[in-house]
């Protein structure tokens, strides 16, 4: 399940009217020719009703926004990981500050990916919530402060100590999940500063989603991680 | 908005293996024959990540099982209305008794949906939520006493008087919207005896969804409604 | 079940430090003078682990803050009617915009207290939706503008339309259901203007609840109802 | 805060009829006696609105079914941690079967618990839940797979694993948590297996609440516990 390799970088479209249907494919594109062109992993999460033909449009990863735990059957509205699969994605966000999700459902849904063979990137507040959404062995750990969501304030230099230490307890308990820092993070030095704290990649949205030129803010973003 | 005609089918795929992906493709293909050849309106809601392979493979109405408030922007994993008018969606089921809504949801969804020109169906569980859900004026109110759903009982068989109810008290405040007869519907008596009791078409899942064979399923619905 | 006479006055302590444990019972206490002495009905909504001793201390009716649908048995964390029963409440506030509920339980909630005689006050954020929930038959209607509440700025005054409205609307489809006028009531002139809107009282909190002189607020807010 | 010693019962009495208002008080009584006459620590936990009632009247400890995180003001319907300590509370269990809760507010309000000097009990549905759990550092950790919640059949006895296994991987990240054995546990043989299983108590419903003689229940189950 390690074929995404790190540093990687995710970018959530969020609702955003600028990455939503068509334009979620396109701004997916842009991604995969920054991807391919510096060698740097993106993964792309479209909102669900877009993730069909975003994944149809691009060899990248393409993760969902959320994923419900439960077997096929009987749940009206509910998103399956088998019907992700279905649809082409790679992995799913869970737990986001904007769609939080109970204990025993994340760990339903971490276990649920594993056996489909999706990317689980659980959403997490602070370094405890961290810790223990490690201790239930998804692939990666987004650690958000969410007053820094959408802020343009980047966790990585507004609250180092948060992101180095996410890193130092969860390593306590695991080493091999992936550690995310996201909050904030709109240029590479953002990007910089959470790797330079131990961070294996970022989490990221606005500041792709809605701008004119995301080619060159992406361009920016993954600079430092080129190689 | 009232472009589909009445009496009318609804068919929801829920989550549902057999209608899944390619196979909920397929089988919303067997609606369309259905619906053209018996010139019957049938409407398919897939899951949600299928939304747009299916609108765009069918030229039936294709509804979403469940829309979010809300507008366009920081809503992650959030299902919104824009987003399924770019994915091909003509109209959304809202609080179904598997994805139940707030109150204040429901009603920000209908008005919502009706800005979008999209059509709202809103599920209920008994009369008295019926009248309510009517007074908020959505397209379709389709009642589902909720112990019946998926039971193959039917409710217009068996519990006649709800469907009656509802017609009459809904008609005291509401002359216009669409009323539906769920639960439990499977054949073509059950859809005649909503008809009878004043329903203007139906809503069901796992009589179509589930079957081996669905096209003999869904021409036995649509028979007593055929002109 | 009208033995609450109008025009009434209903105070939410919400979870206030001024209006926690022995703090909230201090100012039903004030509550009860101020109404046995100016002959106005005043209804106190203290914390839910706080109805009971509070409930004990007054004679005027005191509400729950919130009731959730359900019968007795297993519903760990659940606040029942029948508890709030044996509590001493005489009724309860149900889908407070900080409590929002699903249609579905408001309904079975509100008539799991009309069989227990428990008074039921639905609060609403608009006028659809207020004639939604009339439509179910509580005891009472309390429109609340989301954003007002709390604000100071009183919703008799800032958009009276909306109180008008409310009541013009529910008029048309229930005759009895009494509809009171919350979000950012403050004093006297607040409550008098909504009053000639129409309302038949005032639900609020803060102003009371919060303040150094309950007693003078309170004065200031009957005032204008005294016979 | 390691005041309450273990081997520890933990009486939930949900929304049983038979442990409501002064029922369960009396019954919080009977609890008392037998842990005073078999010096074995029974901590009772009423609901909500029957919480300071028992709380008066015993002086065992007494637990909320519940608690929400957030700090005082504008919560209404919330049952905040300084409205618990008003109310005599010493603790609270959190995240219940029942009363499911999202992952950043058990962190919250395990932690606001402790600021209070709150007894915090987590409930879990499994070891990898049970883990996550204890990495937020709560006083306690009560493991209860959902399908032996209420059956009578013991989880001690039905599934040892479940409780050794929770031991085993709990102690792997931290030494002092409380672990504790719930699901089904009716009798005194069921106490015994969890306690030589690792486990250091019990939590309990129906077999004392809905019994018609609670002493000698209660007797049975303390007896292997006695000192």
């Amino acid at each position: 399940m390690n074929d995404i390799e790190t540093p990687v970088v995710i970018i959530n479209l969020k609702t955003y009217t600028q990455a939503t249907g068509e334009k979620a494919v396109l701004l997916a594109q842009v991604c995969e020719r920054i991807s391919n062109h510096y060698d740097v992993p993106i993964v792309v999460a479209p909102q669900i009703p877009d993730l069909y033909r975003v994944a149809k449009a691009v060899e990248i990863p393409v993760f969902s926004q959320h994923m419900d735990p439960g077997e096929p059957g009987r749940y009206t509205g509910h998103t399956l990981g088998e019907t992700l699969v279905e649809a082409g994605c790679a992995g799913t966000l869970l737990n986001h500050s904007e769609k939080r999700m109970q204990l025993a459902d994340i760990e339903a849904s971490i276990d649920k990916a594993g056996k489909l063979h999706l990317y689980s990137v659980v959403c997490t507040n602070n370094i405890a919530v961290s810790v223990a959404a490690a201790c239930m062995h998804p692939w990666s750990i987004a650690v958000e402060p969410p007053e820094l969501i959408g802020s343009g304030i980047s966790v990585s230099q507004a609250q180092p100590e948060i992101i180095s230490g996410t890193v130092e307890k969860i390593r306590a308990v695991d080493k091999e999940v992936i550690i995310l820092c996201g909050a904030g993070i709109s240029n590479g030095d953002d990007v910089s500063a959470a790797i330079k704290l131990g961070a294996q990649g970022v989490l990221l949205a606005s500041a792709v989603a809605t701008s004119k030129k995301p080619e060159d803010v992406l361009t920016d973003l993954v600079s430092p991680l080129s190689k």
